[in-house]
């Protein structure tokens, strides 16, 4: 028998209680072994979770209890929750985390830490997508050429909801406040920071490459307007907030934002809280992985396949995918201002003659070319420029937004919004 | 090191140790070992294939190799196949196979016989996709409530180019023998049986249900015309060959045939040669897998993926996933007859007076309700009946089809598509 312990019952970890017991005659049979949850770890012993396990509000009593094999970390936050798993896997148990934020700061040192002990972290990325062990077993045979990923189901409901029925930012914003998709504060979702987690999770395992939250381009969806949803919609793109990573030569690319990206591709087929994640090997092409991002069942179903995993045969692959030193030692992470892309811009001008020409200038000073350009009223004496451009570096079009901004004609910031 | 035996070095196989020659920097790194194909097995020692291993006509130079870790089986067929692996087990080599059909007749035994041995078979199903890894480990937390599969690019290709090209049916079958995708008797494909083959694998990991392709209900396209595919246009459908398993009570239904698909399924979004599978779990809900069915190189990298598997960790799963008696041993394969859907139907008549009401009653007289109907001319004298029905059940439309057939003004045998 296996006895897991659960540090942190909110509502994954009470649905890992509740999976284990109502699914456990398939469990066992695929497992080879009965598992049982023996003890949780909760702040408020009060509170009735209706799960008949044994309850503590002590960390140590679930790390010092060696009837314990597997600790399941769900307590999230960075540094304390680091601290715990380190205990964890000193003495020996293996480790199973849904964590994305101790991940994406810490996962060269647990994986170094995990040697020969088990540490999975399948639930970290896309919920209840499998998509750690596909890029980490299925795709092993591969380089991976690209991950493009709707990794943030909040973000990808309001851009749905945007789209499809044209609903304002704000709106929708209160709307998945309202539905609990969103946080009181949303920032760390519309503004790409849980999607970059997960992203460089990825991108370790694709490229052994290291690298954090603040190395990376982290933007978000605050910006998006109707505007810029009718414009994407005459030329044939949806917009969604995607995680990407891209190996070019000896460099990677690893950025979060909103993208105009064509409907044609499956990617931009993926609607409402449901996350996608495309991944392009150089022997088998695309395959594209499709599933809810979120939500205590689906995380919990991650969480519990690695128990499973491990119940059957301990540690069976390392951690982040690799034992000898990867790509990632010959990798280096790309500058931000080197990024090629087309790009989309939104330019509110006051009506006045010789706008367009002067903004065209300073597109062609630097060095960018103009794909389509739409103008349409705003206001009674404004303008919108709607403009998409063929590939560009991101330094010529941040020095280019920075030369619009200052022109007297132009009423604020341009919005830019990348295209792939 | 790790040494890898193939048998058969045609395509895939050729694929294979390019691979491990190609991409050896990451596979190494990722397995922990260098893998190298030490020999291959060709009928043909003739005919040059421009790789650096030995070849052999003589399989036995590979099974009684004692320096072979790993043997490949590319060689196809069933029972030739079966006896090839069968000593290779016997021997202490893991073994890797790419053979569906294969597996659709001795997984059981195989499953038996490769007790404390590897024995994998990614590749068997849906090529480059890892949907074996999905179901048998990402998935393994969940009772599987439904499998729906686009299992053969061959059909979807077709399927795809009647629907945007408005092609007849022979015309695209004839383009797709030249493009290679079909062959010179397109029977396994078109007919279903290809895709069966993998639907009862799957159905394996799933339920643990056993099932041989001559117990479940297999169709082909064959029957689909322009016709049908702008009746499924009118009313938002898409037509696909699907494989479908579903758990009813203590039943599993097992089905592959064409089928009408809402557009808005994910399922339904997947076009040309591509492959796609969804998997609804009782925790996780919709899961959907995208990628290259077929070809060699993404047939490979699943291959080359489970030899790495291997030899990072030996045997770390049970072949079919489960080690004790599982779900399989309490259900049972639904009858044909009581599988419940909802049909569609083309039937020709002769355009006289009456005919409709005489139809009509004929539905009723079987429990049949209709839910639309559409008459079109056919010919001078003749007219399509196009009807959508409610759910019924296949023993009443089986009935009714009969009996339609016998009325004197029908015209030919009424084709039929179920619509899920």
């Amino acid at each position: 028998m296996i006895k897991v312990g659960i540090i942190g019952v909110g509502t994954v970890g009470t649905s890992v209680a509740q999976i284990l017991k109502d699914n456990a005659d398939v469990i066992s049979a695929r497992a080879g072994v009965d598992i049982v949850v023996k003890s949780g770890v909760v702040k408020n012993l009060n509170k009735d979770r209706g799960l008949d396990i044994t309850l503590t509000n002590n960390v140590d009593d679930i790390l010092d209890d060696s009837e314990i094999d597997i600790v399941v970390e769900l307590m999230g936050g960075v540094e304390e929750a680091f601290e715990v798993v380190k205990k964890a896997l000193k003495s020996g148990k293996a480790v199973v985390t849904a964590n994305k934020a101790l991940l994406a700061y810490h996962r060269y040192e647990l994986q170094s830490l995990a040697k020969d002990i088990a540490f999975e972290y399948e639930a970290s990325v896309a919920g209840g997508i499998p998509i750690i062990n596909a890029l980490r077993d299925g795709l092993s045979a591969n380089h991976i050429e690209s991950i493009m990923g709707i990794m943030n189901g909040t973000c990808n409901y309001m851009m749905t909801k945007m789209t499809n029925d044209g609903v304002a930012y704000d709106d929708i914003l209160k709307e998945s406040q309202e539905l609990g998709y969103a946080e009181a504060d949303p920032t760390f979702d519309v503004g790409g920071f849980d999607a970059a987690h997960k992203l460089l999770i990825l991108a370790s395992i694709a490229y052994g490459i290291d690298a954090k939250p603040e190395d990376i381009l982290i933007e978000g969806i605050q910006n998006v307007t109707q505007e810029d949803i009718s414009f994407a919609k005459e030329f044939g793109y949806a917009i969604k907030l995607l995680g990407i990573a891209k190996k070019d030569g000896n460099e990677v690319e690893l950025r979060v934002h909103a993208c105009l990206i064509k409907q044609e591709e499956m990617i931009a087929k993926i609607d409402g809280v449901m996350n996608g994640i495309s991944v392009v090997g150089d022997k088998v092409g695309e395959t594209l992985y499709y599933g809810p991002g979120a939500g205590g069942d689906a995380t919990a179903s991650a969480v519990v396949a690695n128990i499973i995993d491990i119940a059957r045969s301990g540690k069976s692959t390392p951690m982040l995918g690799f034992d000898r030193p990867m790509e990632g030692s010959k990798l280096t992470l790309k500058a931000t201002q080197n990024i090629e892309s087309k790009y989309y811009l939104r330019i509110n001008v006051s009506d006045k003659k010789g706008v367009l020409a002067k903004i065209t200038k300073i597109f062609e000073d630097n060095n960018i070319s103009v794909e389509t350009m739409l103008q349409r009223p705003a206001s009674q004496d404004s303008a919108n420029l709607l403009i998409s451009t063929h590939v560009a570096y991101e330094r010529d079009i941040q020095a280019m937004i920075k030369e619009i901004e200052a022109l007297d004609f132009v009423n604020s910031t341009p919005v830019m919004i990348r295209i792939v």
